[in-house]
């Protein structure tokens, strides 16, 4: 399933988090999604999510590039689980941060794929 | 979140697969919701994933009783990723086998969550 329609959007939403533009990253987002900042903090709804996002963006002194590797949908009652290789380069390390993330993304009434939950910790959220 | 209500109706759906009621089993299913039978096998609707659910018990000689460890959830979006410790105790192995397990559920119009992806497989699906 890996040329899923989600990976073109996945992809479009990481070039928005590269080259810092929060209005368009939010389009990919719903109302009420939820983004999990770090385990134990969660952004929910696009206001909150934009602001963690930024803070996220200066965090890594602008440097943070995603991109994604390895993926597998599962399409269920009108939703989407992804699981996900995230790639995360910060310019602080030499060798890029990877995780094994976990969307839920929810299809529209107009047929749009909007994510619902980020979690790019994946599973390792049980390690808390 | 570990009271969240999800851990009851999750819990629910457990003692259903250990006392083999497959009728009760599918109440907790959306309509057109996928299981993920084994990494690459999928059962997409209530029919295919009655048949899968049977087929389970039968090939672990219906001794198969599941629990539930530590669990998080998190909602955005009228839908819910779980992330869950599944415990099978299958009465072939003296040990339990831990999964790392991945559930969307989603809120359907009269409020009841509905289990939209069932991959107790979790992340482990990119090692595929």
């Amino acid at each position: 399933m890996s040329d899923h329609e989600l990976k073109q959007v996945i992809e479009a939403a990481d070039r928005a988090i590269t080259e810092e533009d929060f209005d368009g990253l939010m389009e990919f987002y719903a109302e009420d999604a939820t983004l999990v900042v770090r385990p134990g903090l969660y952004a929910t709804g696009k206001e909150q999510i934009r602001k963690a996002c930024e803070a996220i963006a200066t965090h890594f002194k602008n440097q943070l590039k995603v991109r994604q590797g390895r993926m597998q949908v599962i399409e269920g009652g009108d939703t989407a689980l992804v699981i996900m290789e995230t790639i995360l380069e910060t310019g602080e390390r030499e060798s890029p941060i990877v995780r094994r993330a976990t969307y839920v993304f929810r299809k529209s009434d107009s047929g749009r794929w909007l994510c619902a939950v980020d979690n790019s910790y994946g599973t390792s959220l049980l390690d808390e």
